[in-house]
């Protein structure tokens, strides 16, 4: 690998960008890493593990001189982070974020980029429900996805480079149309989420079925729900208030779908219900055919409960 | 390990019975393990790979002098199942079944079953997304929850009598009364299932995002939706048909939900949204305490997409 930044600047030392500086010293990508994060308590953690080269205590400090700057905050902060930085940016500075969101992003920051400097979207998809300085790890993009959406009159050369950067770090690039990129995110993770997020708050509010039976049984189905239920949430906020319009409208769409089932059960109509399940078996042969996940039944995890 | 029933009736061949026999053997829990299939294929394949040591070519032949019946066929099917083999059972016979739904169960064997045969039901939760007699593997149910369920009239001896044979299959037992094995059940199971099987069905029918960018970026949170909805459809669609009630009220609960959080993102309530997500990131919490899954990355998963 070769340094493709000299310096990089990380703003915000969560999972994303703390798996960023791992995944970068190990390819030996840049030549110095910086960070800041707004909370005192996760710079001093950010310094005790070593995360970064250095820490600073302030955004302008640590983008003086950067190559690259990484936006790794909540999508609602991306803005104001970027009007405070914006005067301080090096001419021919490059300045990307890790928003799961882009057209809010790109709305919230274009606007202040000084002329000389380049901003191009990027969204690595990897994460895990952990978050926090001390979540990351250098394997987290390994063989992941990273979509990289350049603005329309994005300088090519630049484009090229963030490209290389991220196949370094370990993820594969598609590049893709924010509007579009919104849409596909809407389907495959945000509608997602708010719909584990809302079957686990559901299962909370009984008063029937006991928090300790809810826990005990959760093997069976509930749990993986949890699991993604568990991400976090000023993040996940973020998503939804930026990216609501895909958002609502594939909720609208997935009530639809679910009230048609609904009904079938209501009327004791298997035949629907026997097509539908069958139709969605097809989707996740095909997820296992594309690699993006192993046919191990993984509903046998290794137990672990407890006496 | 010692033998609790001398001979043992599989009554259908899948992935719980295929696991069961295996568990047996393991155990040495049988003298002799028999089964049954409908299906000729089924049968052809259980001999081929010795799944059971004799392989029946009818119902009434395999629970001849049996000691215990398993039912292990979907829950439409158990009545009929009941009503065939009834006039076959041996004084003292005990019949179980391993379905998902327990009142609908009760209602469709109790009334078959014959004076001086005891009918005790249970319910292993343990199973993956595969189905078939191939499918079976003998540590299947290791330290997973078995809810057994006795009629209110049952014999205490042979309650007991199951209670050891399962925990010889490796389960940890619970017992529990129909009405609410149901409920809990929905909660926990059935409503997922129908939302994932839902969510599947959504992205599989939008016409902007293809199929294969669905499959492509299906880490992101929807994949685990297609793993829960591979599962086998009768089974599912039996389950839905037979245990209606339960699974429409929380159905609707979780309709509730939905729309007060679909709300909160029209409205740019940040506020409603951030304190729901901090909630059930509490449940998830006591997932990982009482054992029930690992605290392991698991969103990080082994990377394994093909190029």
């Amino acid at each position: 690998m070769m340094v493709m930044y000299n310096k990089v600047a990380l703003i915000g030392l969560g999972l994303i960008a703390g798996s960023m500086s791992l995944a970068m010293r190990r390819g030996k990508l840049a030549g110095e890493i910086v960070g800041y994060a707004r909370s005192q308590e996760t710079r001093n953690i950010a310094r005790e593990i070593n995360l970064v080269d250095r820490v600073c205590d302030t955004a302008e400090e640590a983008v003086q001189d950067a190559d690259l700057i990484v936006l790794a905050v909540p999508v609602g902060a991306m803005g104001p982070v970027m009007e405070a930085i914006a005067p301080h940016l090096k001419k021919g500075a490059v300045v990307t974020d890790v928003g799961s969101v882009k057209r809010s992003v790109f709305d919230a920051v274009i606007p202040h980029m000084p002329d000389g400097c380049h901003f191009i979207g990027c969204h690595p998809m990897a994460g895990t429900e952990h978050s926090g300085p001390h979540s990351g790890f250098a394997t987290l993009f390994d063989k992941r996805w990273c979509l990289v959406v350049p603005p329309e009159d994005a300088d090519q050369a630049e484009v090229d480079r963030i490209c290389d950067f991220w196949r370094g770090i370990g993820a594969d690039i598609e590049i893709m149309e924010p509007d579009h990129h919104d849409l596909v995110c809407a389907v495959v993770s945000h509608a997602p989420h708010l719909i584990a997020y809302t079957m686990v708050g559901v299962a909370d509010d009984l008063r029937r079925v006991t928090d300790q039976e809810v826990i005990k049984f959760s093997a069976a189905g509930f749990r993986d729900f949890t699991r993604i239920a568990a991400s976090d949430p000023t993040m996940w906020r973020d998503v939804f208030l930026t990216n609501k319009d895909a958002t609502l409208e594939i909720l609208g769409r997935f009530t639809e779908e679910l009230f048609a089932l609904q009904r079938a059960i209501r009327t004791g109509d298997g035949d629907t219900l026997f097509d539908y399940f069958t139709r969605t078996r097809a989707i996740r042969r095909g997820i296992i055919e594309a690699g993006q996940d192993t046919s191990a039944p993984d509903f046998g995890r290794t137990p672990t409960k407890s006496e």
